[in-house]
């Protein structure tokens, strides 16, 4: 992947974006968003759709919005729509709950399925939920153990009694990409199954489930499918899996029948049998409209310019910086997802002084910069702009300055 | 609880009635809304606070509202809103996640305090999502077991096996509330731990967990707390019991230093430890909206309007009936909660007939017509009419119409 060496030549690539009307789709804050992983902005679309469902949905139909506007069908709905991203078919994909709760149902379900094997793999600095979740579910499950191993070691740590690998896609703080078809089919080899959260993924990168043969996988629907704060998130179950399989959170919105309202539980037929309790209407809304924007664009159209982004602003970084800040991201973009992250003593101050200037990335403890690439509403020029900022923060040290190292309890 | 014989005497009580007033606090729709128990409409203040939160919050100020704009702090800040209405401390209420996944964490949790004990115990027709998650816990748990029992026969099948108690307080069908300090007092003696769904409570009882000494507690919303469709739902755990209880769902938000990014869990002090993913921004923005309705009203004003409601009705209906109409509720207001149901065999057509004169009640299967006295926006004159209507159609039975007897997929 090529990159440039002058603003000039970003200016020149938005002009030939074919991604770049998408911009006009978002209301969007003054300044640089750079943190389009963590919470997308707001789609115009959907500041429509909210208004009409609580004034027209909630306000005046109510309860009967749950047929008159389709309020029952939201999950599935959005599940297909989140589908054709990351390379499942519609029936295979359903939102509901939050990333955390849909991780425990797959996990829990994949251990029952997994009988006499009780080892869940996962690798050490994994996004923390992950981990948090993988830890009760064990704690809670008699016999079942939860191991964590470096990347490079996964493949030696599959053994017979391997029963569910859960690996990020996307590393939330690095950016790094595992290879997903190799992975998977290593620990297939071993008769295990395997889980992937696609949270940093989905929406930016060119995701291929079935193509890999994954057997599940969880996401966020927050980030760069642009559903809101707190959106519903997502999870997928393989066709070939999902007669077979029981949620331990058998809800009675996994119900084959719910409105039946019998006193017995019979999973429905199908994904289905993953929801949960009543959906989250407003933010189904929301993502549901968010996911709108994303329609008519192809998933590799996302991943080239969101890496090609990222590799303006790194390669800017890199080659006029002073080397004080240090590269956590795989330099090759082939490696690597939406997000760049720098590792700085100072990071979290320099994160400061950057939203100072309305260029807004994150700080992830304990010292590292993150800035999101997201594809949908960035132009080159932002890249660009964005490397200058940083670069010119860290020279002068403008950072240094009390008001920048105040840390709130939220970063 | 006297009743009254005409529609002057309704429109008497309405020119006195102390919380009539709270009526123009929500957007109501066309005619007479008896779904409040379902679906409680919307408050004006709250179509006010998620514009605030579309647009500014998530529009311009995206992840620094976190902090900027207190979404962090939600969940608990609606935890103590609902606490006054439940009879709990603040610290003892969160919200979070739906009720379903709220049953599932502290039934989860209540087995594991009670070591050497596996059953825990409902009623048969208890509200079916309870059931659901009950089984599906019990069939993720090894050893454990589901009892139901008539509930006449509650107390007499509490043994030195029984864990867990989990009722509904207020049944969602008929409306009969169980006696909460005598139930719990008698599974206690038993040493059993005791959960209440306080579903169709919250909102419309003077509810006293503390006074009853219960463990544990969950609910909903969206009925009378105003909180919008799939709005977030609350748990309750004694604070005597907080320090050592765990939740299976140790997700990130329930950490003690979430935004530390460490590897392993270690639990936040008190109720904060039951939160689980990130929270759904825009469903908790409406659910703390909705409850700054009752922010000055006392449940026990809204206890004795909402049953003398539901008598008014249910004593008019049964006075000017034809007998057709079976009651499914308890005739005395003290045994009752919010809602009045009776049973008809042509129950589904005869909903649909009222609701075609903008009368919203909602039939559940079998054959139960359901009406919702929400004492917030309700008037004794509509009490009153929607009697009147009923009787109309009863009697001239204009529900016999093919337009009336097309079942919807969601009743």
């Amino acid at each position: 992947m090529s990159t440039i060496t002058t603003r000039a030549e970003a200016l020149a690539l938005d002009r030939t974006d074919q991604l770049g009307t998408l911009r006009e789709a978002f209301d969007l804050p003054t300044g640089i968003y750079l943190d389009g992983n963590s919470l997308g902005p707001l789609p115009r679309v959907t500041r429509e759709a909210l208004q009409h469902a609580v004034e027209i949905e909630w306000g005046n139909d109510l309860i009967r919005s749950w047929t008159k506007h389709g309020w029952i069908e939201l999950p599935q709905q959005i599940g297909a729509q989140i589908a054709r991203l990351i390379g499942a078919k519609p029936h295979e994909v359903v939102a509901a709950d939050s990333t955390s709760v849909n991780l425990f149902k797959l996990g829990a379900a994949a251990l029952r399925l997994q009988t006499g094997r009780r080892v869940i793999l996962s690798e050490p600095g994994n996004f923390p939920t992950d981990l948090y979740i993988l830890q009760g579910l064990t704690g809670f499950t008699p016999g079942a153990e939860l191991r964590t191993v470096e990347p490079a070691k996964l493949e030696a740590a599959m053994d017979d009694q391997l029963a569910l690998l859960v690996l990020t896609h996307t590393h939330y703080k690095s950016g790094q990409v595992h290879d997903m078809a190799r992975l998977t089919a290593a620990a297939q080899k071993r008769g295990a199954l395997v889980l992937w959260d696609l949270s940093h993924s989905a929406g930016v990168l060119d995701v291929d489930l079935n193509g890999c043969n994954a057997d599940f996988a969880i996401g966020c629907g927050y980030k760069y499918l642009n559903g809101g704060p707190g959106a519903p998130a997502f999870l997928f179950v393989a066709e070939r899996h999902q007669a077979k399989i029981a949620s331990p959170l058998s809800g009675w919105m996994g119900h084959a029948s719910p409105f039946d309202f019998t006193d017995d539980y019979a999973a429905a037929p199908g994904i289905d049998r993953f929801l949960c309790g009543t959906p989250q209407v407003l933010g189904m809304r929301a993502l549901h409209a968010g996911l709108s924007v994303l329609e008519q664009v192809k998933p590799r159209q996302l991943q080239d310019k969101a890496r090609r982004l990222g590799q303006i602003f790194l390669e800017r970084v890199l080659e006029a910086g002073d080397g004080s800040l240090r590269l956590l991201s795989p330099r090759d973009p082939a490696q690597r997802g939406g997000h760049v992250s720098f590792a700085h003593e100072d990071g979290y101050a320099i994160v400061q002084a950057l939203i100072a200037r309305d260029i807004v990335g994150d700080f992830r403890a304990p010292d590292a910069l993150r800035f999101g690439f997201a594809p949908t509403f960035l132009r080159y020029v932002d890249a660009w702009d964005a490397a200058e900022a940083l670069l010119e923060i860290v020279a002068t040290k403008s950072y240094d300055d009390a008001r920048f190292r105040t840390r709130a309890a939220v970063t």
